[in-house]
């Protein structure tokens, strides 16, 4: 199972009504962050997700409010006692951009390592869990995040007599990938594994307009948080400006991409009220929800 | 008269409950911001304080509660409007942390002078702001902070008469500090102005040990902001170690400089309700107010 909680849903800058947008995973206990504005640590705070767990932070891109808050949070995170590293994984120019934040937050006890722009998916921390990013179209260089948390097959009893494996092999074989050879027959992990079972894809996407790659990309994911910056079907001009997305058009991805949910954040400082506009993303994609604030989620494996 | 909004009273991190110290000066609608933690700026906007007014922020030390919301109010500061220069003013090290932080907010549609570790008392933006800075005792370099708002003297039409200054030079010897002379006789402003009138003078003083220099330098002034990191008496070892006050340190502080009124802030995250220790301060010092978020204070001139 995986936790979600929505830190924030605001977007352009921190408010006394909405946090910034942001995202934290929890995972078997181990935590990511997406994205840190000015205030995440202080919704953490009160959503009382505690500080030390977290292990990779993934920024979207270099904007005030998606990223001012890290310093603070590094430093929390140092007072909690943490001394394993913190992995933060960034787009292009997040090296430079973590070295000038760090510049007030010097000394912390555990080492920061920057993954800037990653090529390829990413796959630590815990083998379940691959992250994979995707090239967004906003004003500054911007990823979204897909993460997969893959599922082991069971063990099946059937298989493994079917296919004559001696029963004092089973465990060994059921916890490692390695081959074993007996009298002169090798046994692999496959002769007594079922079938894969599937994963759980989680996909996070903003700041961006709705370009083509996206779709594959989030493709049949569990679940979908996407900005929707704006509600107005009339404020399309502005978000093909100040390269956002509507509600409508962000429904339009999730529909394309048989996503199962959609969950709407990064809202505009300028709409009071996002649920005014919901109708405008379900009559696309029905299943959205509007975010709020320390919203929770859990995404179950199936069967 | 001088307008001052407490934009907050925490000190370590930010909280749910309390923003991070800070104060904001008003004199005739121009604004000086003293330090500037994570959500200083959603403070000003619960205070609906405006930004694009902000001409000087002074920033104590280079520790995250008091600079760490720099960038984003840099950035909401240059979405206002504004176009003319803000000055920052620190201690040793504040060219290199703003420069740091300005990694995430390079394009302000205005310049950014910074100020390190001044050597003399400030005399600009206003001739009739002083702004004098004290080396402190902390664990980073630290700076005090006292503003002195002069006042003209009055026009004094008996002493004008007495020396015999014809009357149509009267409004031009007011206004300007040049002399005149006029049939042979020199006319210069002191012959048609009253007495010196007091000024008001406002001190800021945190994070810091209460060392001895610190006495003379707040001496006399109308309003005494001071960080109370401890209520508690028997917190003093904390304080001495952690290089802060308890609440009857800066009292004592308050009364050997005869100062009129002492509001305290910066209090520690551990300490849920100040007022409970109000008592540690009046003791020594009566005219001391637990500061508060948002609180306001008005400092008029005499007469």
């Amino acid at each position: 199972m995986i936790d979600l909680t929505l830190l924030g849903c605001g977007g352009g800058m921190p408010t006394p009504n909405r946090y910034l947008s942001s995202l934290l995973i929890n995972y078997k206990g181990r935590k990511i962050l997406i994205d840190c504005g000015e205030g995440t640590q202080v919704s953490m705070k009160i959503a009382n997700t505690g500080f030390k767990a977290i292990d990779i932070i993934c920024i979207t891109h270099i904007h005030g409010d998606h990223i001012i808050g890290l310093p603070g949070l590094l430093g929390t995170i140092g007072n909690s006692g943490r001394t394993e590293p913190v992995i933060i994984i960034g787009p292009h120019g997040i090296k430079e951009a973590v070295e000038g934040l760090m510049t007030i937050a010097k000394y912390l006890p555990y080492e920061v390592r920057v993954i800037e722009s990653p090529k390829e998916d990413l796959n630590f921390i815990d083998e379940d869990i691959k992250i994979s990013t995707l090239e967004l179209d906003h004003s500054s260089p911007c990823i979204g995040y897909s993460f997969y948390f893959s599922r082991s097959p069971k063990f099946d009893v059937e298989k493994a007599l079917e296919n004559n494996v001696p029963k004092y092999l089973w465990n060994k074989l059921q916890k490692s990938n390695e081959e074993i050879i007996e009298n002169g027959i090798t046994y692999s992990r496959s002769l007594v594994m079922g079938e894969d079972r599937k994963g759980i894809k989680l996909s996070f996407i903003t700041d961006t307009r709705p370009i083509e790659t996206i779709s594959k990309f989030i493709d049949n994911s569990d679940l979908l948080v996407s900005e929707g910056t704006y509600g107005d079907d009339l404020d399309e001009k502005k978000a093909i400006k100040n390269k956002h997305m509507t509600f409508r058009e962000a429904a339009t991805l999730a529909k394309s991409a048989s996503v199962k949910t959609m969950v709407l954040t990064h809202f505009g400082t300028a709409m009071a009220e996002p649920k005014d506009f919901l109708d405008n993303a379900t009559e696309v994609f029905e299943n959205t929800i509007i975010g709020e604030d320390r919203m929770t989620f859990e995404l179950k494996f199936e069967d």
